[in-house]
């Protein structure tokens, strides 16, 4: 094997790895959720209708499992979207990888404690703590992957080539911002309004989402034709 | 490198992160389902007799560790031959792969939940929740596993090329049907009938493959014969 | 690219992902032992030597990580050396590597209830049972590499090629079942003469090999020259 | 596909394995990190107040949590960069591997110990015995990290082809020396000076760091260009 092929292929095992290690945390983090939702224990007058009581206790654990197994799972997505544009990399990059991964690794907690005080009858208490706790987590792996997608989108970095797509990066970036914008509205509506209505806005970023698409598919007609 | 070679080799290992995320997930469920299994603790007379009593009643657990670890390495199996079909891929096969994955993630807790409750006396008391909590989440499973194939087994998707062999194809979504339909009907006899019958009908399992399997042969003859 | 290479380049990704799906339960199982070390904890009076003192009494437990990470880490460096022979697999071969992962899987268990029983008021009572599974685990898990070898090694299946050195094949058979007989001398030690002598039989072992592989080097002069 | 070729990529897959079983064992330690914090759980009077006051007692722990992330973050870097070198492998540098492993594997634990014993109201205790295990933890894997840096660079072993560049091995070997010593020194401060100071140590790494690099761009001028 020639000396710069060799080199070549190293150098492209070396991204890869760093790439197989952030699925590995993905992974881990997103299996890990399910742990901490524990196993309902009856030891007397065990019956169906027992453990459907306790089943329905868990409710609002399966809800967060749920929602956090679609946020990892979406932002799995985009890391695998992100890095098919990747052909190398650096040590900020290496360094904004890590760092993303720390909020990934977080969630299992962040998603255990807010669904822990998720019940219908804490809600009525207006229990801002939890939500604050996990909306920030996601906020900021979501304000994490825009700083990620600024540093390779940048041509002087010569981390992605061919050139991302002046569309595709726009669209990247404005979508990696939507949602720490929207969580941060909506911890503002839960502290300064009430928190049963905070709870809704997320439900708005698919609308949100559509509207900038739209507008974005006019200005760029040549990057969204897939 | 040139670059369409280059761009060929990105879009595989691409498609190689998607399966081997899901092979990390894989292997975390199935090493996770010996975490529910709570190590005897006996701290007054400690002594063989003692450590047996508790082994016994951990006889439960460790059934349901052994049938739930044979059925992820199934699935996981049937992941395996089925991606050694797939070249390419699509939005759709993402979100339904993540969704299969979603229920293996779920497997460690039902299978934890059912094998609380599969001791002797529970049968006695005819318990059916944890019984279809476990059903269902393989079932689902299973019925994910069939969706996959109808959609990589679609040529007009251009994922699998060259083309899956027909009955090859039919075979595989017969079988990813089979085991959804075998476990509603053993929840059908837990409810109508009784929970000691309904238990040994995934037992048909084998037997319902094989005669299915010599059909199969007769209809395409050239497609098994490996 | 050309369909032929590309099929051969499919069949060898398949046996990667077989292989790195059991890189990671190795993986997990090895990194999950030290979880069944519950931190000490202390509420009331906390200073040095009561943390001392409590760590005093993890220490069969530190002793149990310990061994089973040297014995993990050697079955996934077997694991490593076999694979490396190994070109092409088939149903059996799939189905003894899932069997052998089961054994790793239950590990961390295995470990953690002989640690919980290891401390030495203990041995005075002459326990067996956690000893007895412990030592059953292991010598399961050393018979399927025994299994697998004599598979891969079978020239008929065609999975190793070039087909792998006689001596070489035959020295790691033997090694694979030593494992088990020496565990069942300590076992059988154990039960009829006393705890306390057939712990250290497992010390034999490395002597054992050493004697073997003498003679193998004898008798296969050419085979064991690196 | 040729035999030499063939055993050239076999070869180097099984590299590879031993690298991404690495990763494995990497990823799942920095995300077990998180799970030694547990939820704070509150049954009555659930409140902000409340809440944001069990908060406040896991803070010693999300600090664990950051500060192990950063260092297990740090040495997979390390061991990103030196494999990047590394185009052999001998039993040697296997077991130095599984060797480091083991200290990663064991940084959880050590986490959660140190951390659950690092409360202001512990400092004053003057507790040594948690941060002599957790920074006994990370000297152990720096040094083994050195001696990994000593085999590989090693010309007589063959593992780095082309050779590692002289400054960069030196500098490296310095780098990973420099850990164990800066946590030593911090140790002896604390036994015989006092605590309070010597967990300010650490900080001075940087420092040291930037004035052993200068020196060292002085002496290997064509190293450190990049």
């Amino acid at each position: 094997m020639s000396n710069p092929l060799h080199h070549e292929l190293k150098k492209e095992f070396q991204l890869e790895r760093l790439i197989l290690f952030s699925d590995a945390v993905f992974a881990i983090a997103i299996t890990l959720l399910v742990i901490e939702i524990k196993i309902p224990e009856i030891h007397t007058d065990v019956s169906d209708k027992a453990l459907l009581h306790e089943l329905k206790h868990l409710i609002p654990k399966f809800v967060g499992f749920i929602i956090s197994f679609l946020f990892i799972g979406l932002y799995w997505t985009i890391h695998h979207r992100m890095f098919g544009y990747v052909t190398s990399y650096d040590k900020t990059l290496l360094r904004l990888n890590l760092f993303f991964l720390f909020f990934i690794a977080l969630l299992p907690f962040s998603t255990g404690f807010y669904s822990e005080y998720a019940g219908t009858e804490l809600y009525e208490k207006e229990l801002k703590v939890p939500m604050t706790f996990y909306t920030l987590n996601f906020a900021t792996a979501g304000f994490i992957v825009y700083l990620m997608w600024r540093h390779i989108g940048n041509p002087a970095k010569k981390l992605a080539e061919p050139m991302i797509d002046e569309g595709v990066l726009k669209m990247a970036k404005i979508r990696s911002l939507l949602v720490p914008v929207v969580f941060l509205v909506m911890l503002l509506t839960a502290y300064f309004f009430t928190v049963a209505v905070a709870v809704y806005i997320p439900l708005l970023l698919p609308l949100i989402m559509k509207i900038i698409m739209r507008r974005m598919k006019k200005k760029y007609p040549h990057s969204f034709n897939a």
